[in-house]
Parts: structure tokens; sequence; C-alpha cells
């Protein structure tokens, strides 16, 4: 019995800082950890630039409602579970996500929460586990069920070195020729035949 | 974050071996562990009377495609989904849940497998881990997911006593009477609004 773990942005929907960024017009949003190497400054730097402008959760969620995933992932992710089991491991937060998986169809998701004040607005983060994408990796494969597990970047990499079979999808160039061994796909149809085969 | 781990056969669709036998006029499949304790006794029984009838893996399969979910699952889940995430945890193997899964719009299953001989005829089965829906809660814990359990029988108990909260769905009198602690549903959606309460 195989799950199939992916990644969600980069894989299934845009990344959701910089598309919030971007819609709503606010620069200093762009900034990701390549920028701010230290998650946890970052993200309390994200809260205080959202409490800056008076963004609550329900006009962040309005926002990222008005996305859309990637191109052809809702067929793909109907396709993957028909095949195997499917579980989205991701680095983000269980509210945000949320008007994105409705769109996907809502397959199960492992992320992180936000705190949420009594007025609405982001409090915090909690990070529910450390590596944890990794760890999910292991606990599946610990009750013997077979992983094959995807994601685009460097905080994909232990998932994808601790699954059965792991693989990049659309990554940067760095990473890929960092890790030759592993195998690139840009396509959802190319990587949904790799899965058939690594069943 | 919360995972609901639901058992599939009598809280989500029938009873699979019980409605297979009553479908195809097979008496002697309605023998469950009930009348037969020791399992793998059971299940190479029920091979054997299978290819007694000349019935392969497709035939079976056409007979489950007639089968409908239980009264109300498919929008149960549908809730569950935007609830929470799901995990359907079943001591039933893949190729015999896979057209009730289609039905059920393909919620995550982690369960067991058939070996099919390359006549299309059943083989064997392969357990894929002993007590498996106890060590499924258990690894989803040890990645700190809060997880709420339910189930409606025997096989079903030690999921529900290692999850966080567990519940009963309609399960026999006699599993009520000796663990009186644990709730008991028989309507999804007065289990729903539990599950709502216990996030």
């Amino acid at each position: 019995m195989t799950v199939v773990c992916l990644d969600l942005e980069g894989v299934l929907v845009p990344e959701i800082w910089i598309e919030f960024a971007r819609k709503t017009g606010i620069e200093k949003l762009k900034l990701t950890t390549r920028d701010v190497p230290d998650y946890d400054v970052l993200m309390k730097q994200r809260i205080a630039i959202l409490k800056e402008h008076n963004l609550k959760l329900n006009d962040i969620q309005t926002v990222i409602a008005g996305m859309s995933p990637l191109e052809g992932a809702r067929e793909f992710v109907e396709a993957v579970k028909k095949e195997a089991q499917l579980i989205i491991l991701s680095d983000t937060f269980t509210q945000f996500a949320a008007p994105l998986m409705a769109q996907l169809g809502y397959p199960t998701l492992f992320c992180n929460d936000l705190i949420i004040g009594s007025d609405g607005m982001i409090e915090d983060y909690r990070l529910r586990i450390r590596d944890g994408k990794r760890k999910a990796v292991e606990a599946l494969r610990s009750i013997n069920l077979k992983v094959i597990a995807a994601g685009d970047s460097y905080n994909d990499l232990t998932m994808i070195r601790t699954a059965d079979v792991g693989a990049f999808f659309r990554p940067p160039e760095s990473i890929t020729a960092e890790n030759p061994d592993i195998p690139v796909f840009t396509e959802h149809s190319r990587f949904l035949e790799f899965i058939r085969a690594s069943l």
C-alpha cells in the first residue's frame, strides 16, 4: 500500500505569501527564507506587517480564496487519489491552506496552525513539530506504508530522502545540481506516470 | 491540527463480506470472526470459496461496485474533510474497498492488500502490520497530530483507546456494555457535532 506525500506550494498551488503580496501590493510580504534565513524572524515580521495593514484572518482568507491551484493540479490530485493514498505535507498553516484545499477537493493535509486573537488578528504561529515533513514520512513508513514523496525546495529534501521513492517537482536549479540522483519533473502528467511506475 | 480516523465497514459502508454474500447468494461467505475466530483460517476459507465459484477479482469488484455507502455517509465524509483531516483505517483490502472509496470521493485509506494471481484469482492476502489501526493512531500522535477515532467493533477498540478522543458508531450492545466510558453515536449528524466539539 503506497502513500504519495506531496508538498503543497509550488507543486499544487502557488507560493501563498508571494501571491498574497502580489494581490495586496504589500511588497515587504514578498520576502522569503532566501531573504530572511531565520524562519521565526521572517514569520514574526510577516505577522507585524499584517497587523500594520490591519489585515485580519478573514481578509487574508478572502484574498487566498481568490487564488487558484496551479494549472492541472486539481486533475492531478484526483488522478493520484485513484492510484494511491494521498497526503499533503506542508509548512503552511491550516487557516491559509483552507481556501485552496477546498478547490483541490480537500485532500488530507498535515501542516501547522496560526494562533488567532479574539479580534481575528493573527497573533502567532505554532510549528506542530520540527522537520515535520521528514517525521511524517518516517511515521508512515513505520506502519509499513510505502512512501513516494515529492516537493520543490530545500525544506522538502529530508522528506524526499527519507521516502522509499523521491522526486523533485519544478525545483530551482541549485537544488537539482546538488542532488543529481533525485529525478526531476516539471509537468503533472509526466510526474503521474512516474508515480504509477513507482507504486 | 486534528485527524479523524474512521473505521470503514459499519461506519461508512456496509460490511463488505456480508453484503457480498447476500448479493451473490453464497451463504458460506456470511461467516465472520464471530463464527470462525481465527482470522487467518476465515480468510483462507473465503478465498477457497471464491475459487470454488470461479470468482475473479474483477467479478468481485463488479459486485462491490453495486453496493452503496451507508445512507448519509458521503455527505458525512465531505463534512468531516471540511472540519479536519480524515484518514480511514480499515482491516479490509485495497482492491475490495476501491469501488466504495470511489463513491466516497477517495478519502485517504490505510488498509491491507490482496495478492492477485496472473489469472485474476485471489491467491492470498497480506496484513500490512499487526494491530494496524492502533499503530496508525500511534504514528499520527507521534508527529503531534491530535486524533479522534471511531469504529463499530472489537477490532476498533485499541485504536479508540489510543486516540486523544474515541467513540463508537453503531456498535453491538456487548461492546458498549463492556466499555461504558466510550461515547456511542448512531447517527452521522450527531457524530459530526461531537467531532466539531472535540477538535
